[in-house]
């Protein structure tokens, strides 16, 4: 299958790219180089060095014999995705290209509105290259958990038979979420909504939960095909930070009571999810929604998993509550539900003592990398 | 009161600036002549000659003393919102800065995409400026009925109280809109309402159905002060379209079979809605939800009106159903409640026998201005 990867640099990007490649498909991983970008600017760094696009591609190859293609380019201007495209003739569409991070969302007006930008902007070209090139291309679209918020009643997989009054209306499931960031997740879940009804779009749209790790079968064979591992509190997801933490000696960081609940995946895992997602093609005019993640932990669980993982390599590790600088509920129900990737064929890499052992010895050996600095910046959400 | 009104050359906004000037309140109204500019760009006039802001506020301070104050700025640039902001220190802005035309967002790439960064990013920036600069002031914000749609079971006034598996969480009505222009006014809740909960903004949302008519207390002292009245496709509302094709003797174009039913009301009630709204305020950190129409009617139903009435004028008024150039539900259940605003006290004019002639005497008296080319056009959504 002719796949574009669109972020195709990024921390998921990269290795789907690789996972893809290595299973015989062409693969055009397209990236602006975005979150290097404001890495830099928010003087953040990930634990590894994590090569460029031209280089990663060229070891890969080097390595494999099998080819991924590259470009460097900015997905809010047409002419860049339109020529893609052109060029291409893509079958399928990963759409990762997105400003992934909350904390930066919620750091002032300029990041707010860059990931407003971006996000939406990237959505719609996407959207308006699949009608005028591709139409019959499926397009799998990153989402989030976060959508959701943390609703009362029991998520569903997207959607929601709702009956008011003795009549019935199957909607999109009501989103309300916890950061900008989300928030231009729910509103690309709107958009692609609406040009699936109008234009017949074929889409598969994954609600995402917090991925952590970094090995897969294509990232281990080279320190230099590992993706960007961030523990910083803007960038690094939530168990690679506490990770670092442990490994650096500095106290775990919980906000508030630590009752926040979150459904949770390996990386392997979201690799093999859009493998799944490629092989079963939605029909065209579907949204098909997934719930993507493994397990529901609450913070204080992951902070205590660490802390034993830790303590078993003989590191000192002390939990932390800290005053929670984000809006949300530190205490709440949370039973999503995740059937669909399942019946699909996914076997879930849990996270076990192993999983974190294998983390711990990556981050034990770039102990000298940690600045611990980056750790805690006390993003305000208010 | 110090009310700044974002949009304020336009159909309704205009209309707005004069009805609160003339009941003592501080107004500053703020346009970018964007809709004027599209006119141009689609080769539409109104039926009437529209003076620009600084001849209108001249005009109406001629005629009454009072003052109204005007910038020219494109509020998608921070600097032009926060100058105003900074200057004026409003106590309540109602924002109608938006692209508000669902056919011309459905034109072509690029339409879409302006409507698409105009309107989310004019709210970005108009939630912005309130938190920075006037965190007490009273958003009114401009929504749509069209964000609903048109749902098997009854519309609520913003939020739906949700019972699944024997547990309850009230959300925002769930929203799936049919163009892509009603598609950001649900974007714009959506960031509203995540911005609400974060920053304890006040915000009013009035989900305003379909608006008819040209005269009100203030625009009837001068007809210079009279706003824009289209009658074309792309930025005309549908009675007025309607009246127009009455009095050009072409026939009264309805799309498919014309059970398509929505909320109507006439501009005076839009103002009264919008007054109402000014002088009771929701509490901070409140999204207040607002269905504002006054009654419901297909499309047939209006046809089957004008034609009534224009045969009253002597015209030879004919019905003619053409193919539907959109996606939409021509036959549909359609229960929206709308008792807020009622409460409130508004009284509404409805659509009666008088306020048709008197629609159809202004059209007969610039009959020779109208363009029988603008009148249908064929913006096909597909």
């Amino acid at each position: 299958m002719r796949i574009l990867i669109l972020g195709g640099d990024g921390y998921l990007g990269w290795p789907t790219a690789m996972h893809l490649a290595a299973r015989g498909h062409e693969v055009v991983a397209v990236d602006s180089y975005l979150r290097r970008q404001l890495c830099r600017e928010v003087n953040v760094r990930p634990l590894n060095e994590v090569p460029e696009l031209d280089k990663r591609c060229a070891i890969w190859q080097s390595l494999t014999g099998a080819k991924i293609e590259y470009r460097i380019g900015d997905l809010t201007e047409w002419e860049v995705i339109a020529g893609v495209f052109r060029d291409f003739g893509p079958q399928a569409v990963v759409h990762y290209a997105e400003q992934p991070a909350a904390p930066y969302s919620m750091l002032n007006r300029h990041t707010a509105t860059l990931t407003l930008r971006n996000n939406l902007l990237v959505t719609a070209n996407v959207i308006f290259a699949v009608k005028e090139f591709s139409p019959d291309a499926h397009v799998v679209k990153l989402g989030t958990m976060g959508e959701y918020g943390t609703p009362n009643i029991d998520i569903e997989e997207g959607w929601l038979e709702v009956a008011h009054k003795g009549r019935h209306q199957k909607f999109l499931y009501p989103r309300q979420a916890g950061s900008l960031y989300h928030t231009t997740k729910i509103m690309d879940t709107d958009l692609l909504w609406f040009y699936v009804r109008t234009w017949n779009l074929r889409v598969t749209d994954l609600m995402q939960g917090p991925v952590y790790g970094i090995f897969t079968d294509e990232t281990e064979k080279d320190e230099r095909l590992l993706p960007f591992f961030n523990y910083d509190e803007i960038f690094g997801t939530v168990l690679n930070r506490f990770v670092v933490q442990a490994v650096a000696g500095y106290p775990l960081t919980v906000f508030g009571k630590g009752g926040q609940t979150r459904g949770f995946l390996n990386i392997k895992d979201t690799l093999n999810c859009i493998r799944l997602s490629l092989e079963n093609l939605p029909n065209q005019g579907e949204l098909r929604i997934f719930n993507q993640f493994t397990e529901t932990f609450s913070i204080n669980e992951l902070a205590d998993k660490v802390k034993a993982a830790g303590t078993d390599f003989g590191l000192n590790v002390d939990i932390q509550h800290l005053e929670n600088p984000r809006i949300e509920a530190e205490e709440h129900y949370y039973n999503p539900s995740h059937t669909g990737l399942m019946e699909l064929g996914l076997k879930p890499h849990y996270l076990d003592d192993k999983t974190l052992a294998e983390m711990l010895q990556f981050v034990i050996q770039y102990r000298d990398r940690i600045d611990r600095d980056q750790i805690y910046r006390q993003v305000k959400w208010a």
